[in-house]
């Protein structure tokens, strides 16, 4: 089914659900699913809403809604449309660098049909993976990196994602800094999964830190990416109790677990339109 | 801040969100939260709806709020509309008959202003308890039942019930069968909290049979009473891990917590009006 | 490293933990993990053990071990010994019939060297799978089931499990009654994962019941077959909280992963000799 | 059941469990609980065990088993023994300012004869909670803090805590920095509840933190202090999930339940002795 997802922020003003709502019946558009969340501890009060519906018979072609709504909603009301048309396949690009769990987490959910996605190509700075790109026919492109060509490269990947029209970047364990102005240009459409609970633990070991520290908690964060690395607004996180008993290498293995299942989480929550970034707070309707 | 909230539930029909939404606008009203949920799996679908806002300024005086919703909106649109007055603090019964937690769990969150409510007596089968109610100055209404006496008792706690104005009936750990013309009366009002992961494990000693069975796991359920006491709708349902290493003792104990995080959930739910039961579901507006 | 591994079970006497490590202590065994149980709720009290040392160095040919602790021990402390040798990585044999998620999810951790096993072969009553076995250069046995054929086919597959010294077969979401006497001959030798908490909601659409009950978890149960398959001794359960909102689909989404994170741990907890089964309950050394 | 618990830790040596276990034995006592751990990740290698028996029929008189542990075990492997007589209720004085939720848990958990411990003071720099301290009749020292008399009011409170024997100092959200000279002498006998998952957000407002940081969990870690406050080893930790639509006060009543429930568990784990305190890390024998 085809449909489009509109989601809404902007301050709270009387009669703005009204509104939507009559936008949608009024061109004869079919909700499906209309959430709306208002935050009352800011000051003015902020609006969010999610609203999805049908494009089978809306009285509106797809490429004029955005327009139309501008026209009827945007300026009275001073509200950020993002309007998002679901008409094909989302195209993934998954960046790796050696660990599997990620990668093969999101060839199931693909293969499932779980997800209404496909994943396009498999970027690494390695050659370990591309068996594994090879077993699902996957396009695998090595980009290799050092200090000095790490822009160079950056600036290559860039240019292949927007050739094949990739609509999301994953960092499924991509163990290399991206450069500037690529998280400055993919900052909505790149996820990274990072190996704790953000903000303790920030280091390159954390699962050590954690034993060491005695904590008896381990968890994972998914966030878009920023332009400070590990420091984008948080999708979804997860945690799982530990004991003393694990040693470090269980703990790295509950945790890629862990990194696993939150890393899926936060894709779906971006493939069916259900984030809105707000300052650095994810708004999620769930 | 003496507020209204509007429970509402029906067919899905263009426009209902609008209509409800302009309601409240045209009658000067400010809406605090409005929540909604469409149940696409019916046929035909099914419209719920949770809004709040406050009466301070509102056109309509309260008493009349609920004829001039019907009158707008009941019959077009064959909508089941509920509304809620808070103006007060909620007026509880507690019964009980010899274990602590969930009395103490619930007086916790009376004393510390986490809810709106007072705790305004307690009734119980056993004296056990009058010492509890006694360091909290609460009416204690012993009440013993034999087979002989149990309907004649049902008959006389709804008339303290009733003459004290009582909102909200908790049966916080009572260990007594209700008889069926309470149960009837009450089948909204009552909350009772079940000792296990409803439908399993139903009988008398769950954590023993749970042990028995070697599950890793056990839970509890919060309900409303209906004519088949434990069979009445889900409000919240929480489980613990477990390990063989636990002893039935053990259990017991575990089990009790979270009998009692379960049931100050669901009363918290229903004394802020987030609930509507559809057939034995409970939609829950979070 | 190659090393012994010793489950004990028995009656709880004077003396046994010093015996069990006098034993190693005295072959000039290095103990690696010593953990114990005592279930003081039965009657006479019963005693659990794991002990793990490495067999490099011991005194004892591996072969001839289990006789020598018979010797010392069994007779004297009327204990049941149970020796696993762990000299080669497990043969697994994987039986499928079209649901992705658990096939995938042991595939990744084999691959990924977390466990100290190999996939050496996918059974299936169907083809659907045969691609997806390809990916990884496995065997694929196509052993169509009908109700004429199951015991047959049956025997054929315990036959192929025979010639290629297979040490545990995993039922990752394979949907067909397995034989009686298939179940006898492998009970504590092949796992199952059932699609919920057992013992509830045991039927074949457990997701779509919990929807239709309210309840507010959803779960699964890892097992060893007996001969009433789903019922079993229980290796280890999940549940995760689930909210009115998600729809069947939804919640089948869920239900998969939950099944897959449960069957992946009662393997591995198998695939270090972590348990024993005592009565229907198992006690898991972790 | 008067008892004797002994705490065991060192270097990893052959035989220390045999021996242990023929101490007791050779002496007559029934071991109830024997539960060991070797941390492989040390070097040397470091054990732990946690041994329980009955001191009813024990050859040797209570206060004769510590010189004779040294004599037989002591020296020769150079462990620390730690030895634990359970022969009346522990003492507890329960440190408060004004939250109400960690206190009534503790009261219920004393009150449903859960914990084998009685309440026996409860101090405070604040008039507040006199009145629920009366409610259970329970002796209430009040003690203002100034930043000149924190010191000399922290020797009164030692002073207190020494003429009633206590055996336990819980700070059950006590919002007052404690003297150094109290910290260094009540290291292991004084628990504190933190409000956060340490290490993140330590400051006064966490949840507040958390919901402008957009977390989607929030904890609370229980600890013995140390002499940096918030910084002593963690005994237990929790941990629930939440989301944007929670406002702080909502937060901070979920922490609160957190709080609670984590402290609970710490001082249950206490008074059953069942922790050694390893470098930073705590050994739990659950």
């Amino acid at each position: 089914m085809q449909k489009a997802i509109l989601l809404v922020d902007g301050p709270l003003q009387a009669g703005i659900a009204a509104k939507l709502a009559q936008f949608v019946y009024a061109n004869n558009g079919e909700i499906v699913d209309f959430d709306q969340y208002v935050d009352t501890e800011q000051t003015p009060r902020l609006y969010f809403a999610r609203i999805e519906w049908a494009l089978d018979g809306f009285a509106i072609e797809p490429q004029q809604i955005k327009a139309a709504l501008e026209r009827e909603l945007g300026t009275q009301y001073q509200l950020h449309l993002n309007l998002k048309l679901v008409t094909r396949p989302a195209k993934i690009a998954i960046m790796v660098t050696k660990q599997l769990p990620c990668f093969y987490g999101m060839l199931t959910k693909i293969l499932s049909n779980e997800w209404y996605a496909e994943a396009s190509m498999v970027l690494s700075n390695r050659m370990d993976m591309e068996v594994d790109a090879k077993r699902f026919d996957l396009p695998y492109h090595y980009l290799p990196i050092t200090p000095d060509t790490r822009v160079e490269q950056g600036n290559k990947a860039m240019a292949i994602w927007q050739e094949q029209d990739i609509d999301l970047v994953v960092l499924a364990k991509y163990m290399q800094i991206i450069p500037e102005n690529v998280l400055a240009s993919y900052s909505r459409k790149m996820i990274n999964i990072h190996h704790s609970m953000l903000p303790a633990f920030v280091g390159a070991k954390p699962y050590h830190q954690a034993r060491e520290y005695g904590v008896k908690f381990i968890g994972a964060t998914a966030h878009y990416v920023s332009e400070e690395l590990d420091e984008g607004p948080i999708i979804t996180q997860n945690v799982k109790p530990i004991s003393h008993k694990q040693t470090a290498k269980e703990l790295v293995s509950v945790g890629k677990s862990i990194e696993t299942e939150t890393l899926l989480r936060a894709v779906q929550l971006h493939l069916e339109h259900r984030i809105i970034i707000s300052g650095r707070r994810s708004i999620i309707f769930e």
